[in-house]
């Protein structure tokens, strides 16, 4: 007899447990997945900003002279030697902008998550200065690498045995402006995923 | 008697070009821009198909030998030289084959111009490759340009003069490659408005 009241008493508790993983599970409001897809995008907003004003700064304070001279020279390597990282610069501190004067813009997508006009203004965005950060990281990247290997056939020697601390500080700035653009990307493909349902 | 006529004439052919201005002005069906926006996709697709496989094949068979040689030495440049040449080949050809694989996704878009997984499937994927295709693009950009004015303070010497053939075809590799990421940026700009509206 009491066995048969046991099983009877599970069923129900299971039945109970299926109505509150039901409950559970339902949305509380329609939206509110676009809404956390609107405040990652913010926090990751942040992150990138981090990324590209330090890849930039970076770039920009990198600078050596070597401790021996000549009477005729001083041998100096900074960012502006190369006429590809003064651009790195530029275009770092463009997108860095950018994306802090795109901030009012993210934070309307959370207010607002079913609003398509900001994201939309957004993803275009995006798309543009991830094209401009790609660019200005790739360029940069293409020089930095033949500072630390030098190019046989072209007879380009590296020059990191010397300037050792300038290829450490660029190589780094190299890397922050990617750590951007992998964050740009993620950006992008939220945005769009949250445009198209309703 | 017969200029009131002639002006109620006048008035109602007016009234008459009004409605016929109003039906042509009228969209036949509610999607016709979308179908519009997508056949407009599959062309801009096949020029960026013939822009990034161009580039790669141009980059590819860039190969110059100098007329004059020592004992020991042939002065020869070719694309694998440079690693970054070589990356730009690599990607560039997969930037084509990524394109060629998107027609079919692009023509149901055009068959159907309200569904948007393709489309969405399609901007995503377009950003990824827009990306490696300006990471290419911009990182030859960099070596090409050392290639045409050296470096005075690395003491990177320009190798145009002897190489011009070289330099000139991989210069042109380089500005195909940008029109393909151009084309790629418009395509994602035009994707996403498709996305949006309904």
């Amino acid at each position: 007899m009491s066995t048969i009241i046991d099983v009877a008493e599970s069923s129900k508790t299971h039945a109970n447990e299926n109505e509150k993983a039901a409950l559970i599970s339902a949305p509380q409001r329609p939206g509110g997945w676009k809404k956390g897809i609107a405040i990652m995008d913010f926090i990751l907003r942040l992150g990138a900003i981090a990324a590209s004003l330090g890849a930039a700064i970076t770039m920009a304070t990198s600078d050596q002279i070597l401790p021996f001279f000549t009477q005729f020279f001083q041998f100096e390597a900074s960012y502006d030697s190369f006429s590809t990282f003064q651009f790195f610069v530029i275009a770092m501190a463009f997108v860095g902008g950018y994306l802090v004067l795109s901030l009012p813009f993210s934070i309307v997508a959370i207010i607002r998550p079913h609003a398509n006009g900001p994201r939309l203004f957004l993803i275009i965005l995006d798309t543009v200065f991830l094209t401009l950060a790609t660019a200005s990281g790739a360029s940069a990247a293409a020089i930095v690498y033949l500072a630390h290997n030098g190019n046989q056939d072209s007879n380009w020697l590296a020059i990191c045995n010397q300037f050792g601390d300038f290829c450490a500080q660029t190589s780094g700035a190299v890397v922050s402006s990617f750590v951007a653009v992998v964050v740009l990307l993620l950006l992008i493909v939220m945005s769009s995923l949250a445009l198209k349902k309703h």
